[in-house]
């Protein structure tokens, strides 16, 4: 169903690569955007490209930050004794809405996957054990998927901080089963946090 | 649900703005495109100024278009006896895709509304008036949306047209293809008896 111009089909083919959005919503999106005004469309298109300039990884637990050092592991407020260990760096700000967290976070971007050739430093785990070993640390809390990769990078994590003798705990399943921590609502992962158990 | 980092929040808040997209939608989004090159980003980006700045309006059918004539307008094999009246410029490219139609077409780009202020030199009629003396057409199909103001603004159009003695249609009413008859509406079925078809 082309338009038969060629910059709208192209926008539409962005917008269809995007998730959860379909080739009808990609064109419905594209039909609002041409209404809108050119300050409109640009201050978006700018926005797209400064997230994409301005955004690294906090050189410290590798989550999302326009400096180097993001504002969590800044902030001189937080407990600095617990490190809360997430996939990815959107699982930051669930874990922040819930307000039961006020420690630190350790980013993997990735879960263990031998098949796919990713083993330990590519989940950052030489950076996790330096930062325990070089300060105070006293809880390693494990928010990982509840999927066969999510629970073998666990095991794996418990494993290799035995010998540091420092607290490993993981959530509280409350998660659903088969369920995933971008889709569970904040109440469900709060309790998760606060019911957490040993590892 | 913040991110705690501008240039992220910035660009959900642009998500959020379009149609069918919520705050989690727009979320998911940011940080699915936040995984993407730089390279692709920018283009997105473009892509989205490109719109902006290339698109316009077609000055003979008023549907979007790149140059100063539509490609529609401009396609010398298409039955130039016909314009089909549509609100919307989208609407353009859904009776496109049905390959039944190979006239021209006239859009209005609003529907009738006193109350809105909203006339005929609004909705475009004076240009409509002006190709239909200055060419040979034969048929103008009404293909509005069957609302309060479709309604108005097509029993308008038929009015102001008679004078010029020239055909005037609109768009079958009746049931969907698929539908059931049970939950057909009454007015839907009231029209779809009326205007019955010889099997």
């Amino acid at each position: 169903m082309s338009s038969f111009v060629k910059s709208i089909d192209n926008l539409i083919n962005e917008f269809k690569k995007l998730p959860g959005i379909g080739p009808k919503s990609a064109k419905r999106i594209v039909y609002y955007l041409l209404k809108q005004s050119p300050r409109d469309i640009e201050r978006f298109s700018q926005s797209m490209l400064d997230m994409s300039t301005k955004i690294r990884f906090c050189s410290i637990c590798f989550n999302i930050s326009e400096d180097e050092i993001c504002q969590i592991c800044n902030d001189g407020s937080r407990d600095d004794k617990k490190i809360c260990i997430v996939e990815e760096v959107s699982e930051v700000s669930i874990i922040e809405s819930t307000g039961e967290y006020r420690g630190l976070y350790h980013v993997l971007g990735n879960l263990l996957s031998p098949i796919d050739n990713i083993g330990p430093e590519e989940i950052r785990i030489p950076g996790l054990l330096e930062r325990i070993r070089n300060s105070d640390i006293e809880e390693v809390i494990i928010a990982l998927n509840p999927t066969v990769e999510g629970e073998s990078t666990a095991t794996f994590i418990k494993k290799i901080l035995k010998p540091l003798q420092i607290r490993v705990t993981r959530l509280a399943s409350g998660l659903p089963v088969g369920g995933a921590i971008e889709y569970a609502d904040e109440i469900t992962l709060g309790r998760a946090l606060s019911g957490r158990k040993e590892f």
